[in-house]
């Protein structure tokens, strides 16, 4: 190893580092496990426990349904605006609704509707397999015809821009792309696709789950329409916790909810038999909303709000440049082969190697090194940087641990793997 | 008064009561509180602090993506299986899910489309008012010219048991009712109208919101295809705890999830990009469950479980009749009516009465009382009755409250009125 890839090294990069002093705001109860799987499951903020108790023996235990209109009823809207100043967008542009699948349903159908005529949906074939599954329903269930055509990646990291560009047309109802792609981290231009779709006549939704949090996404800017997306991996918001719906504000009005309900309803203590929507945002809520898994993602956005989105990409952009220089003078020799794009710019906040002996090199790095990354089938390994409490350290001692492993084919007795979990 | 409408009578029917020793199982910080509104949102069983520090700290904290595979992943199969004991179903029948709402809208779309060829939907117009937009928009958005019809109650307080059975024909697609309406507490012979829907080939969809955890529900004796209901009102699952699907076993393999997601797929870590669904009602789920708003229902359910269904709907049904008692000597006099059926085996656990100052009554029961029921626009206090947690000397103190506050018109000062939540 060069002295650039030294223990040493890496040390004086967390030394230099002005948001290392937020890995103390988490839950870090086994300092030697380093977790590169925030991309997955965020790691839980301090404040998170005390805040759990208050809303069980509290909220819950004391004042019962009272709670409701001290608080619970604005929380939709009250995370929804931390949500939007983390993603860019006005307050009443974001609100906290059921899961990402759930949201994506009521955004495709009420946008193919909003487009009457046009047949055709646009994605790519790096895309979310769920998001295929929902984009698929959608349109099946409104029986007009649509068609989702899945535009194919030319090396399977980077997005087809040209293929996109190239589709996008009068008949296109629906641009829906993942920001971040789960597989690569490769992260589309938002703003220029936008701009594309729109120039056509076309809405854009965007799945935000793999970037939201973990770089400025900027979407009052871009005049992106319609946006879902997770808070369980760079926000930080905990296990299952519920996801979001962005609308620009100008399309709110227009958009019909497929799935309304009580939490929607202009004058919902009305109890009419006839839905009629509210004004704002709420008119895509549909049920009661899960209080104590709502609630707990606050600590994990202030903390994000408190570092600010920009400082936290270019450390983002910092650990995975540095995690790729490694690979190239140590990993690549070994046989692994970089699934991410080399440009920073089109990069989000994780970084895949293949490797033919991927599946038991994930449990070896697990299980005999206390590293924790992501398996992806059939030959991936993701490695997910959080800048608020990955170190450059953990950075270096990662890499390390895979040449260790690779070099010494100590991955051998982990080759039967069991499954693994976004 | 009598000597039968006393405190110490009150306090003999708590003596003898067998379920009285439950109380202590839940958070109660302040004893003096009347909490008439568990059939709202039910109360904190003790245990559940304790497993909100576990999920957060140990689940979350250390545990992190981990954790999913140590029961997360079975946690909507696991609470279902609970459920299904309380409901009367197989345990593989029942699964949580999303938001009853959510729910309803999954089931009604597969049932409408089981049904191809038949366009009425029958409900009744005592249904919960976001049942009918459900209903409404799952065939607006088939469009396949369903109707939905709303057959009207008689009275406002009963179902209407012979219109619905007048209404049934071979033209039926789906008969979807509350199990327990939602203002008056009356409840229909679930297994009877099961059986005239089957009698004619159409599905039926029950929601069991509010009767879920008041009474036995019996699926499986009923051979009822299709329910959805809550679990933070008679269930105690905390507040907006996610929902469940149930579907008569039979039917499983034959009915589509519009909302298709990852946790419903079959082979969910293949990331395949097309759909393929799970054999199991897994098939129903769509996307990644709150996991602390769904971990912290098991307590509640523990404890209906150890209680018995049975023996809890024999209290409710002493306790609801006893309130119908009271109001019967002593209220009725003071210009309430009853709003709930007369017939104990039509009725749920909760009892309503109207008033022409209900509101006011309402706000200065909660203030000047401290006892908390339910208000119901425009004129209805509904008074919900929950076994496991409400005494006898609870249920007398509240009627004479009324009595006091409305033979004095204390209430008076209470006429400007706030918005109250269900």
């Amino acid at each position: 190893m060069t002295a650039t890839f030294s223990l040493d090294h890496a040390r004086s990069l967390d030394a230099a580092d002005s948001l290392a002093q937020f890995r103390a705001r988490f839950a870090i109860p086994d300092p030697l496990l380093i977790y590169l799987d925030g991309n997955s499951l965020g790691r839980q903020p301090l404040v998170a426990s005390a805040l759990a108790h208050d809303l069980v023996e509290r909220q819950w235990g004391n004042d019962l349904i009272r709670a409701w209109n001290h608080g619970w009823l604005e929380l939709p809207e009250r995370i929804g605006a931390k949500l939007a100043a983390i993603l860019g967008a006005q307050p009443s542009e974001v609100i906290l609704a059921d899961s990402t699948s759930v949201n994506l349903f009521k955004l495709a159908v009420a946008a193919l509707r909003a487009r009457p005529g046009r047949t055709k949906i646009l994605t790519d074939d790096l895309n979310f397999p769920s998001d295929f599954y929902i984009l698929q329903e959608a349109s099946a269930l409104l029986g007009q015809g649509h068609t989702l055509e899945r535009i194919p990646s030319p090396d399977g990291i980077h997005g087809p821009l040209a293929g996109l560009l190239a589709a996008l047309d009068e008949d296109t109802a629906l641009l829906s792309l993942s920001h971040t792609i789960y597989r690569s981290g490769f992260t589309y231009d938002l703003a220029a696709l936008t701009a594309a779709a729109h120039a056509v006549g076309a809405l854009v939704l965007w799945d935000l789950s793999h970037s939201a949090g973990a770089l400025p996404v900027n979407l009052s800017l871009a005049r992106a329409d319609l946006a879902v997306g997770c808070t369980y991996k760079h926000l930080n918001g905990g296990p299952g916790s519920p996801a979001y719906i962005c609308i620009r504000s100008e399309l709110q009005s227009d958009l019909h909810n497929p799935i309304p309900g009580w939490m929607g309803r202009d004058d919902m203590f009305g109890f009419q038999p006839q839905y009629a929507p509210d004004p704002s945002l709420r008119r895509f809520l549909t049920g009661t909303p899960p209080i104590f898994s709502s609630a707990l993602i606050e600590p994990g956005l202030d903390l994000i709000l408190e570092a600010g989105i920009e400082n936290i990409r270019a450390k983002s952009a910092a650990q995975t440049a540095y995690f790729i220089d490694l690979w190239e003078s140590l990993l690549k020799p070994l046989d692994f082969a970089l699934q991410s794009p080399t440009d920073p710019t089109s990069r989000g906040a994780h970084v895949a190697l293949s490797h033919p002996h991927a599946a038991a090199i994930d449990q070896a790095l697990i299980h005999a090194h206390a590293i924790i990354p992501d398996f992806r089938p059939p030959n991936v390994i993701r490695f997910g940087f959080s800048p608020l409490y990955t170190t450059f350290e953990e950075v270096f001692r990662a890499a390390r641990a895979l040449v260790e492993l690779t070099a010494s084919k100590s991955y051998i007795p982990f080759q039967i793997t069991l499954p693994k979990v976004t």
